[in-house]
């Protein structure tokens, strides 16, 4: 059988088909429109595409998932909020349903669901007890508890985040000061390589913007500090050290097999892993400690694990022998 | 049936009784000794005692629990590191087995047991995902996920006291800075007490210890801060504020039930839990998150959960109905 996985964001809806080996073949990306009946038709008019353009019937269809960037009722059925989506107490999964009679459709949280792409074909394969942090703008998270996505104890989900990490320091957007996505999002890289830049002007950081601010990014940054620029290596190793930090607490905390790496930041490879690496050993609690690696599943996590849900979730975990 | 708890401390080992209701029938304290052999022979001894004095029979004994403050083992069968008691890969389950052929042996880590004993009559009652913690002088802890006690990802356990909170902070015991058990434990709020002191000397801190940095201990401190000491207050309250950021972390990592602490400082009762409420509020990522509530077992918590061990592990949660 086969199964559509989508992946609604705030500028684009991702679709795509898998086949009963799990693998990708076909996609599509439409934008994003606001309400839930105009996405739910949106869905319908580009699965039907996809079927036609694979040449399966909707009768091959196991099920349809969706992930969206927000909070999902214990019962999957709404949307409780999705703040870049606009979707509050939105029954998407009905909607949805109604285009689709004969076929099971899930909704999940885009962390959630990357996190299972990952456990079944990605970093996170073979684990039982594990993580995914997905760093960008802010930090997104999913864990895997005894096999299974850990929704939380009262259903809210995870936000390792908003862990504390620098007590009464930077202020996060959630309004507490010092969590670790104050620290470790793509974000606050990149407000450190614009403090460095502006004290700094000698600095490759400084000389690569230009001096602007509004250039910074952080591919910019860890650029510079690849290429040996003593301003950006010491905002790498600072940002290396607060990682480490938070990627150690919670290997103590729940003793983890592994916890992943995604997002751009990820993309920097071993110049980032490999000091991450050495920092997070050095302050673990247990000798034989979980490593952390690099995700693996890049931009299509999301889809691909909304194509997992139904199955993940209904059945246990049919998908371990992947 | 009746049931043996054992909590094997570093000063003494305690015994108790329990009758079908889970209720303590009969106790016993006895000094430790030094040695696996030993310790088992104290035991079996201290067991046929309790049995004698309650009139029960062997027969009617239907499991004995032992907690242990250090590491056990997978299989439950060693005591993998237990620094206080001395052992290192000893064989401790078989020992009292030895003495016992026909009673099944449980060994567990005695947060494991504490919190254990607040999950089926204390503080935890009713919850699914929430945790117990310790807090002395350092900060122990357990925690129950889906209805059992979680012995981590890699059967580590867990360790909550070594989650970073102030990132480069206040040496840790273990190595690294700016634990949680570096700024919520007893031992950090008094050594903060003695700071005060020798900056403070007309406080009632200075006072109540004659400038003596060897007399000040977490009670002395909290009464201080409850008789309006100015200096005491100070402490307490960024005490506060630190135990605040430990537990909201916990929630919004895990979105736990219901955190449950004990320990000496626990003692403070509303005096710490109100502030503490309110600080955690402010700090929750979620509206509906958990509550903190101060633990209920007390001292027996250990010998209660080292109790229930047994069936609970090995047939699940039958004790829920509790």
């Amino acid at each position: 059988m086969y199964r559509i996985g989508v992946d609604i964001g705030g500028t684009n809806i991702a679709l795509g088909l898998l086949d009963p080996a799990w693998e990708l073949v076909a996609k599509a990306s439409v934008p994003f429109a606001r309400g839930g009946q105009k996405v739910a038709a949106i869905i319908a008019e580009q699965v039907a595409g996809l079927l036609a353009q694979a040449g399966i019937g909707q009768d091959r269809l196991a099920s349809i998932g969706v992930a969206v960037p927000g909070s999902i009722t214990p019962d999957g059925s709404l949307v409780l909020h999705a703040y870049n989506l606009g979707f509050h107490h939105e029954p998407l999964r009905e909607r949805i349903q109604a285009h689709f009679p004969q076929i099971p459709v899930a909704l999940a949280n885009d962390a959630d669901a990357a996190t299972l792409a990952e456990l079944y074909k990605g970093a996170l394969r073979g684990c039982k007890t594990a993580a995914l942090y997905t760093i960008g703008t802010g930090i997104g998270g999913g864990m895997i508890i005894n096999g299974h996505l850990f929704h939380g104890g009262r259903s809210n989900g995870v936000e390792p985040g908003h862990v504390v990490l620098v007590d009464e320091g930077e202020a996060c957007t959630c309004g507490v000061k010092g969590c670790v996505e104050a620290y470790c999002s793509a974000t606050a890289l990149i407000r450190e390589a614009r403090r460095a830049m502006a004290a700094k002007q000698d600095s490759l950081l400084f000389a690569r913007t230009k001096g602007d601010p509004d250039a910074m990014t952080a591919k910019l940054a860890i650029d510079c500090a690849k290429d040996g620029d003593a301003a950006a290596l010491d905002v790498f190793h600072s940002y290396i050290e607060k990682l480490g930090s938070a990627i150690a607490s919670v290997l103590n905390m729940l003793d983890l097999e592994r916890v992943a790496i995604g997002g751009g930041v990820s993309g920097a490879g071993e110049f980032l892993f490999a000091p991450l690496r050495q920092d997070v050993d050095k302050k673990c609690f247990f000798e034989n400690h979980g490593d952390v690696v690099p995700a693996q599943m890049g931009n299509a996590a999301g889809m691909v694990g909304a194509a997992m849900l139904y199955e993940h979730e209904r059945k246990g975990s049919p998908l371990s022998q992947l």
